[in-house]
């Protein structure tokens, strides 16, 4: 089974995305998952492009990767510094990664309307970077920058920057379709053509701007090359960057390539999630191979066929990459997922029961007016034991008010909750204040249940806190919902609340969340 | 020039689209749209499949094409009956369309396993359906399903399949990839091999489960098919069908070919717009082409050099197929972007003067904080004008209060917000209720507002209203972003509040849209 090298570039060409701003620690996060995913390469950034990335490659020094290298991305030399004396090559040599990329120009337009220099001199650059790179025992890629129009335009000039590269001693040749305008057949011939010349392995960049960068890397494998960049979820600028989530699918089950370890591509349609969510970004629905609408089927002909034999209308078997089948007419997904659920309650329920009918009769409501409980476990559970008889209540509320005041366009807001609530027929009545309404009302509800529940409630922590506008056509009369996660230390859980009130919405999601935490460690 | 057939299946195969639900009077409005665009069939529906398709039927007769042939859509006979008894081909007659598009089996496996008939039965039943629709004067298409999965396992019986089609008359072979799981290799090695051996137009309709549908179309038409199937914005089933509104240009822009009237591609992106408004699906902004994202440049190093060369980042020119170039504002972008921005202002500034380096400082420290300028482009101009001593002040916060008030577990929250603003020493004090705190303060805001600047007021409509939290760890007390859309019909425009006070945020946010507005609309 031939290895092909796979190379992300998520947190340094899929930052170029629009609405996508990773701070350090999600940085950190994605690279360890995106090791552990196993792929070869992690491009972490530009170091000396900004002070974000500069901090990033101090701080991931101490981290232990398993499977991929680390990488730094830079351009070769300017014209009026050596590679020694080169400040942004002396950047990527103090980030300490071992391996570098550096791109360099071979449309020779750009060389002489961009860079404004003799050809010949280009050439120079990129041999003596990667020349210099090399002498300090670093692993050197070599991205050949919007190569495919360069060949379109003057073929010889383009190979003549691969050769640069490839004298200087370069450990790859990758081919970039920067503006992602050329054909899946034109990047074939082009790739086999450098296939032929250069014993250098030779690699794939490929943007997204006609809908091609998939269907372009794959192509480029199945004609010479061995080594491809992308992006987790296609992030990247304008159109975005090829995407990973698909390509490494096809490679593997329908090309017989290995990209990742064994058995590891049954993690991407999680490992796609999971960078959805440190991105903030809503998952495309309809992404192939990953999307939540992958292998939902709604066509009553489709949905009829499907469940007599799955290879009628489904490419793959969707567990292959870790997702799942969808009937969008039909409740039998469901009922099997809600007795799981039941079980581990420690409730045995058959999947199609009355009970688990009532329950996903209920799901599928709540799920209409904006509830997901995809990411709310929690609650769910709550809901659960609600309907099945196994709820003990905490508290209730009586009442909260909450207030927030400014008083002149330069003063900060006052804002302050009140809150009653009663446990077993006493009541606490608390006020407190916050940074905003939900903060006052943490605040508030915690001083309240100090006196019922303080040992079990100094273990519990609010972790994160997530506001998504659910119909947001409606403007400021939105749907709004609320998940909240929450933490002893050796466990985190979500919770959800929806309401066209943000304050109600958070209410009830954090109400939720002190009140899961408190179930887990009051005694039984 | 070569004339491909475009053939829009939107109101049949991308209405199995999960979340997609079409009126028939929404049918009728994409259809005019459609034809006006100058699609060449237009496949409305499957009578006879659900009420509204006949409706649809029924009701489109009176609506005169100019370009475009309404479509029909159905399977062949049915084994227990002759073509011209069978019900289902009687609706497709009785729908009036004076094009059919007929589906029948063409891999071997689904004959004898779905249908369970002998494989020579199939074969009678596609000649007798095409013939007799033929008989009656109707132009037919017959869509091959599962063509090119059917080839694979048994070229011989494939063929036979489009050989009954083009025997009872067929005008047209359309290659089916019903599963979306044929690599573009695969389609083009095999079109061809069709279009070899028919005389009849041999046409492809392919699936995106692999993300390859754009890429596995464009190769059929360049190894010999002349006809092609898809939807707007790659509506459909699972992960949609091929999307037109990248076909097309990549057809009539880089291949030369001509899809629609001279000229309409121009309108492409205004059509994609249309109809994700119509089916109320929010515009997938990284689509190529047509996205608001398509050409929007983020990095400096591109952003500088698009600047001075268009085609140094961009594969065609955004106005070929009606959409913009778009520089975004972001800590990665450099002067270029802001100089670029103050000269639509009619501020002519170098991109090294200091007034720009101390904008993009602040936009750097605004960043920081969790400011994201790039989908608020209307926040970016006002503090560009406040920067430049350009800015018109139309009126002063004096304060606010918001209350939002629960009385009892299950009772609504009741909200109110007063608000006092000052205009030229005139104060308006006014309160208002909402469905949340922020729908409240608009209320209160327009209240106030309406003495002042009525006229202009009422052009401006809030149109979509967006929550994201910065810095989640930071649980309640973290920052939240909030990013409003405002119109006035013409125009869409975005902006921005941060605070840890999510209603502080959405003041910010709301009281520069509405200055924004108003601003466009009061005589300079």
């Amino acid at each position: 089974m031939s290895k092909i090298v796979i190379y992300d570039t998520t947190l340094r060409d899929g930052a170029q995305g629009e609405g996508i701003s990773f701070s350090v620690e999600d940085k950190i996060k994605i690279a360890r998952k995106l090791d552990d995913f196993g792929v070869d390469y992690i491009e972490g950034g530009w170091p000396g492009s900004n002070p974000k990335d500069i901090e990033f490659f101090e701080s991931i020094k101490s981290v232990k990767f398993k499977n991929a290298k680390l990488t730094s991305f830079g351009c070769t030399r300017r014209p009026k510094f050596t590679a020694a004396t080169d400040p942004l090559i002396k950047n990527l040599v103090d980030s300490g990664s071992l391996a570098i990329a550096l791109f360099g120009k071979s449309w020779d337009f750009h060389v002489t309307s961009a860079l404004r220099i003799p050809l010949e001199q280009n050439l120079e650059m990129i041999y003596d970077s990667v020349n210099y790179l090399k002498s300090l025992g670093r692993e050197v890629i070599f991205d050949a920058e919007h190569f495919f129009d360069g060949y379109k335009a003057n073929p010889e000039y383009a190979m003549k920057s691969l050769e640069a590269a490839a004298d200087g001693g370069a450990d790859a040749l990758v081919l970039c379709d920067t503006n992602g305008g050329s054909l899946p057949i034109e990047v074939g011939d082009i790739t086999e053509t450098v296939c032929k010349r250069f014993k250098t392995v030779v690699g794939a960049h490929i943007h997204n701007d006609s809908g091609l960068a998939i269907a372009s890397s794959v192509t480029a494998v199945q004609r010479g090359a061995a080594h491809v960049q992308g992006t987790i979820n296609g992030y990247g600028e304008r159109c975005g960057n090829a995407n990973l989530c698909a390509i490494i699918p096809i490679l593997e089950l329908k090309l017989g390539y290995q990209c990742v370890p064994t058995g590891k591509i049954e993690e991407i349609t999680e490992l796609s999630r999971f960078v959805d969510e440190i991105a903030n970004l809503l998952p495309d629905e309809r992404q192939p191979f990953v999307g939540r609408c992958a292998f939902a089927h709604k066509a009553g002909v489709h949905v009829d066929a499907v469940t007599k034999n799955e290879s009628t209308y489904e490419h793959i078997d969707p567990g292959c990459v870790g997702n799942n089948r969808r009937l969008l007419v039909s409740e039998l997904a469901g009922g099997s997922t809600v007795a799981q659920k039941a079980s581990k309650l420690g409730i045995d329920l058959g999947k199609k029961s009355p009970e688990v009918k009532a329950i996903c009769d209920m799901v599928a409501n709540l799920e209409h007016n904006g509830y997901s409980f995809e990411g709310a476990e929690a609650s769910f559970e709550l809901l659960l034991k609600k309907s099945l008889g196994k709820y003990r209540k905490l508290f209730d509320l009586v009442g909260f008010r909450v207030i927030v005041e400014k008083r002149g366009p330069n003063e900060q807001p006052i804002t302050e909750a009140t809150l009653k609530i009663s446990v077993d027929g006493r009541e606490a009545f608390t006020v407190a204040e916050g940074d905003g309404p939900v903060h006052a009302l943490d605040n508030a509800l915690r001083l309240a249940l100090r006196q019922f529940y303080g040992k079990e409630l100094a273990k519990i922590k609010l972790a994160d806190f997530k506001v998504r506008v659910v119909n947001s056509r409606e403007g400021t009369a939105a749907k709004v919902r609320t998940v909240i996660e929450s933490t002893d230390h050796a466990e985190a859980w979500s919770t959800v609340g929806v309401s066209t009130n943000i304050i109600e919405a958070s209410w009830a999601a954090l109400a939720d969340s002190v009140e899961y935490g408190l179930l887990k460690h009051l005694p039984k």
